[in-house]
């Protein structure tokens, strides 16, 4: 009897996408208005999906309290109201498009959640644009 | 070729999370602020999901207002303005944690749906916490 | 130049809506389901609208950390996960409807807040039902 | 590391649900309200998701400009503003249930994506009634 | 002391923006594709809003049941599944814009609404077009 | 007979608060997370609502598409994946707090809108904070 349990949560952040090995018009002609080198920004939204037996005893899959404190130590400390290229050290070599970000946050959560928990985050860069990621 | 129908409802009922056989103490340490012994409350929101083939006579695989009416007999007749420590008969014995709730809705929807369509519901306990089960 | 800065909230309750002077069959008439003896609940948002000059220097009218203290301390700290009818003074000998909430909620936020800022309060009851009140 | 890319897009219309091949009392006794001659309508959403492998180089699945052009195309310029029964030819003889309009459009996007991306896609009637199809 | 209740409701229509004494090229110039001869349609939202004193027996403005009952009877068995154009008669002669709807229906909720409560009503077209009016 | 039209629109733009004459010490004081010197940022929604009397021949306050044309063009344009201490003239002396924002953006529609129309702008910096401007 497996249940998910989803809890939502949100950071704003700044970002651009580029490659560095890439020249400006390369660049923009793959990344558009999200090259600009002077950075643009986002509320991203978040929810963090875990799947579990409930436990016969609480009633819980896992104690949303726990799940809120491992998202914000893990995911909002790390991001919020920072820039993700200049201050987020997963992305000092990584390009933080949305697919990059959802897999890094799924990373940072999966190595605190019990083992015995499946997991799927997704990630909205706006409220038009959403990724999600469970590790397959 | 199978299609997911999904409807949407909600019901507003007040519960306690605890444990009748654990001091208030240890329901305190578990259930915190949801272990008020005079209750508090949600908007829960609900989102029934039924896939199956689609009809090539009606374009239906079910009439949605067929699933409302078994949403209505069956969740909110059942639930809406009520307490459900005290006033449903399912949670007499059982914690009504959100993990409980939606297994219980499962199952009550399940027993009157035709047993070729499969089932999922997510249950919104606050805008920001859901849970959802399919039976598996 | 005045701006108006808005912040929204929430807390969970439960209540029940009666008169004690009247009978059970009187409040049936008039509460219909609100007055199940056993209570039911919700899930109140909240919108905290206040008015007033743009500080030149800081560009605020009011720090929003500030007006979310506040919030939190006269409205979540005493009303969230609790028994609006049995847990909260200001509704012993007040029946809480949404009206009567609103105008305890906007009188508890005015008296800690700078005078010369307006404050209007908007609370939903639902996600369809909601009230407002701007002290006029 | 497959990620779902998803995009959310909209569109206005009127339809009507009904089969020339009944009479009006039976398609009155099947379709209710939306059997009404003169046609109803709404505003469509729709969830368009793909998935597949992240691109090492740019770090997208897919581009999500490229993706809403080919909503724009595929589905927009085809259905908004539109009457589904008389103006779009997939309906011309299939009746524009939400579960009939989900597959052509499944269709339609499948044909001019990439094969390796998987789509499912999610079409909401109104708020509270949505379908989806993934070609399975 | 008055507090403004308000109640959301919806219906859905078809409906076509034209004036029957334009050439078809004068009205395409100024209703675009909301000139459609085959209509088109939305699911339209409706926040009606009534402000008046609390009666201080009841703590309510106005039941809100039976604000929801008039907005039933007035507004969405008038209008819901419906085509303006052709079916409601308020728009026989009257082109059925966003601003001419939120008139006509403040209209008919006036009429019937107590006289003491101010009215306002918002109808939302799409959710990003809305229109409100409130007597003024 | 005033009608109030409105349309939604929405920006991402990173941004800084902060006081250049401020020492750094002071800016984090008053500024906290909003002032890293690497920027953070938000997806803004903006409404903008224009409010006059309804033109008999075609049943419009002011067309839509001519006030989503002068949203784009004055805001979107603008501001849209930029930097606005950065990239944009008007914050190049002025602290981009969400009250100055919509300073901003009322004054540029205000210069191109039709002088009868009254005006009023609601900026959302995140879902839960928001700011609104009438020119009053």
């Amino acid at each position: 009897m497996k249940v998910t349990v989803s809890r939502k949560a949100h950071f704003n952040a700044a970002h651009r996408l580029y490659r560095p090995d890439w020249s400006s018009e390369q660049n923009d002609a793959v990344f558009g208005k999200c090259n600009n080198p002077n950075f643009h920004g986002h509320n991203y939204d978040l929810i963090v999906s875990v799947t579990g037996e409930i436990d016969p005893v609480t009633g819980y899959v896992m104690d949303v309290k726990i799940l809120k404190d491992f998202i914000k130590s893990e995911v909002e400390d790390a991001f919020d109201h920072k820039n993700l290229n200049l201050d987020v050290p997963e992305f000092k070599n990584l390009n933080p498009t949305a697919e990059n970000i959802v897999v890094v946050i799924y990373n940072k959560l999966k190595a605190v959640l019990d083992q015995h928990l499946e997991l799927e985050v997704t990630l909205y860069e706006t409220p038009r644009n959403f990724v999600s990621y469970d590790g397959k």
